[in-house]
């Protein structure tokens, strides 16, 4: 696998997009992106658990189950969430101007908005923007659509890489934002990739959903999960490898490896850059009875207030993580638990060990505040009592995530 | 039933107490606590769901088996937890201690801890202080054992009032700690209730933990459940009321209600001390189709880290209240929720109406940026799907609690 230093979606064949102002926010900053496939493309996608799901997410559900979708506009300034049956027909309009404008079936475009919460969209403001992206997509458009969804991000967040399957080059490129209501549920607050791979429809989604799993329902900012939430994949074939059909192909396994390479990338950019964060938190749990139970333990971790407070202050406080460990519903025997602070090249390679068998130890201190002044800082704890891992990603609590959600928004 | 302003738990007949300095903070406060009761007394506790629970919570759960509990000792500025074997028999030391002076079994004895994890006791100075503090216990002793229990606390929480059952003046007294890491799991940190009320040891035991569901369990101030949560009454029979040995008596409900307000008081005082905060918030919900569902919903609220922050910035941004209705994993139907932000003297008495059948509706900000900006911020959820109800409580966001838990510990 390559990656692609700054490569964007465009990178991949057929897929053009572009980003730009249609005024909705009063920065005058962008804020409508389109994805766009030339070639007929099979789509997948995952969506908020959320019980309060926002328009486009209800909008998508339908429109996601033909699975071939050929378009994506998303918008930002606006969530378009908690606006009743008006918010509904809104982001059918919006699926409708773009259908028009790209001569397609309005159920092959999905939509999304992120911003602020129940206030209806201006709809003049959509629709001339949406007449005007139509014209102007284009394959040097991956930054302008990748910086068209960004809200409080700091960054865009972006990544790709190419692989050869049947000696043919195919490319996964994706984008994403994210920054704050980070707690995902099946689901992440927009991550868009695209691809040129040739793939069976029933393949895309079950690839998807078990990456997903494993790389944006594995990060968390501040614990609250959006109701705008959405990851999807398009893939438009136009590498023109042979179809995968087959779970035990050379090919499956190798384009999982990158759609999953994407993501996760996608997942940690999220996470490096939520709101306020100073620091990329990378809570590694091995010997977990199940991959359920090494999950919970690394999720409870990232979710505490007190250890990602503690993180910010660069306080080797482990006491914190165990404590977090102790109440994360996950089955475990507290006495064989190993805490070890990790250091920035390799979440595996040991750092300094804190806690043993449970209980605190005698450690370099210095040593021990030198890997929380990384700015990627990497905790490792072994349960000892299984054969399964996993990995969560989050941020430090710093005065500014309270500034940024302290802010009068209205 | 009567409050005693200024009330502490020496109002409660047969409790002597005091607080000491036993030079276990840097500081000099007081950091050594003991409620003692001269006349035998029957007890009842609740105690952390943390998987990691703290050498005192280790000993207590087996000394309060006997249910006749006459002294409690707790220090401050050091939590004896994830401390392993050396922590437990110090812990141990510390009943013994108290059980030598005071002239009682060990077993009658319960042992509390607060403050950094994962260092041992410095059991010199606990001995010291322990030999010290039992010969100071008096009646005026309440005060000083209410600050000795502190940690970040920036104000001691006691509660008194009394009932009249049989003619005998009965009165129920406690005093607590909150601050950090409060999001207790069946119990919570450091609540000490006391009572002379007579009193089956059975009955005292289903009260309290009924009771508990409701006061304690309902706060988070940042949704970490500590390892050394424990809330725990003894009554000691000296208001000589006819024994209370039925459910059905009218003594049983008259001290139920008693008991249920001082823990209720307790439990508001600690969200309101939350680590940073500067308002209590109330969420209460109504219309649920049970209390699992309406507990759910309210402490989902209360937890929100993007809810908090919103009222701290006294922003109505309903938006985030909706969105973390929505994650809760109550069952509930979006479409018929209402929400209100209340005003300060009756979280029933409505507010402004803010969002309706699940959406947006116009308000006047003026007035809501108002009822933001009480010490007390009430909010009212209508799910309007049921018959049940629930109140939790918690604080807002800081700055400060940030600052105050990335300050270096160590």
């Amino acid at each position: 696998m390559k990656i692609i230093k700054d490569g964007t979606i465009t990178n991949v064949k057929g897929i053009k997009a572009a980003g730009i102002s249609a005024q909705l926010k009063k920065s005058g900053k962008k804020d409508l992106a389109l994805i766009y496939s030339g070639k007929k493309a099979v789509s997948a996608a995952v969506f908020t658990k959320n019980l309060v799901k926002a328009a486009p997410i209800i909008l998508n559900m339908e429109n996601i189950k033909n699975g071939n979708t050929q378009a994506i506009i998303v918008n930002s300034g606006n969530a378009n969430s908690c606006t009743g049956e008006t918010g509904l027909e809104n982001a059918k309009k919006m699926t409708e101007f773009a259908a028009n404008e790209l001569g397609l079936k309005k159920e092959e475009i999905l939509v999304q908005s992120t911003g602020i919460i129940g206030v209806q969209l201006d709809m003049k403001k959509i629709e001339t923007g949406i007449s005007k992206i139509c014209k102007e997509i284009s394959k040097d458009g991956g930054n302008d659509a990748a910086a068209a969804i960004m809200t409080t991000d700091t960054f865009t967040k972006q990544i790709c890489a190419e692989i050869e399957i049947d000696g043919k080059t195919v490319t996964v490129a994706g984008m994403a934002k994210g920054s704050g209501m980070i707690h995902p549920n099946m689901a992440t607050m927009l991550a868009f990739t695209v691809t040129d791979v040739n793939i069976e429809k029933s393949l895309l989604q079950k690839i998807f959903s078990e990456i997903t799993d494993s790389t944006f329902n594995m990060i968390s900012v501040d614990g609250d999960t959006s109701t705008n939430d959405m990851a999807c994949v398009i893939a438009n074939g136009a590498s023109e490898n042979k179809k995968i059909v087959d779970e035990n192909s050379e090919g499956y396994s190798k384009f999982k490896e990158a759609l999953y390479f994407v993501n996760q990338e996608l997942a940690k950019l999220i996470a490096k850059d939520g709101e306020g964060a100073t620091k990329l938190i990378e809570v590694t749990v091995t010997g977990a009875k199940s991959k359920k139970d090494a999950q919970k333990v690394a999720k409870s971790v990232i979710t505490s207030s007190l250890f990602k407070a503690a993180v910010f202050g660069e306080d080797p406080n482990w006491g914190r993580i165990l404590c977090a460990v102790g109440y994360s519903e996950a089955e475990l025997i507290v006495d064989k638990i190993n805490i070890f602070l990790g250091n920035d090249t390799n979440a595996l390679q040991k750092g300094v060990q804190v806690a043993k068998n449970g209980m605190g130890i005698e450690f370099d201190n210095e040593k021990a505040v030198k890997i929380l002044k990384n700015e990627k800082v990497e905790i490792l704890i072994e349960l000892n009592d299984g054969e399964f891992s996993s990995t969560a990603w989050g941020c430090d609590l710093s005065y500014d995530y309270v500034k940024i959600n302290a802010e009068y928004h209205t």
